[in-house]
């Protein structure tokens, strides 16, 4: 999978919330009620970004998510981040 | 709770695998066969994060986990750090 181009990945910034790009990655952070609240939003992240073959960088601390996107086999950022990041996306707006 | 003085922090990680104490917290990293792997082994920890009401800094890359403990409240390591320790080496010497 081909590493996107910076207008590319500008043009992509438009169509997902909230997403960053710096340091050849893009990030969001999310901030949840509680603990409870943050992991289970994780854990289906986890399934999809498990059939989706293509995992996030991530940490949390209590109530507060925070997720990197990149391709590390492409050296950069590939239509996978965006894929992954649109579904990231869904995931929080269902909740 | 009050907070753990450093001989009684070097005292206690004699009793729990692999953790280190440096900036203001206890650390330890895993490494599993894969995301999926590591994702389960997180969901265990959570929940019995959640019971016992104190939860981990940490971090995920695809088959690898970072955890730091601290207890923010007491600003610093205290029992409830050591506790919820030796309650993440039971489920990884389970695995």
């Amino acid at each position: 999978m081909a590493k996107l181009s910076e207008s590319e990945i500008t043009e992509r910034l438009k169509n997902v919330d909230g997403w960053e790009y710096h340091e050849n990655a893009i990030h969001t952070t999310f901030e949840f009620n509680d603990f409870k609240d943050a992991f289970s939003v994780m854990t289906r992240i986890a399934f999809e970004a498990e059939a989706q073959q293509h995992h996030p960088d991530w940490s949390n601390v209590y109530n507060k998510l925070q997720i990197s996107l990149s391709t590390h086999d492409a050296g950069g950022i590939t239509e996978k981040d965006f894929t992954l990041a649109k579904t990231i996306d869904a995931i929080i707006e269902g909740e």
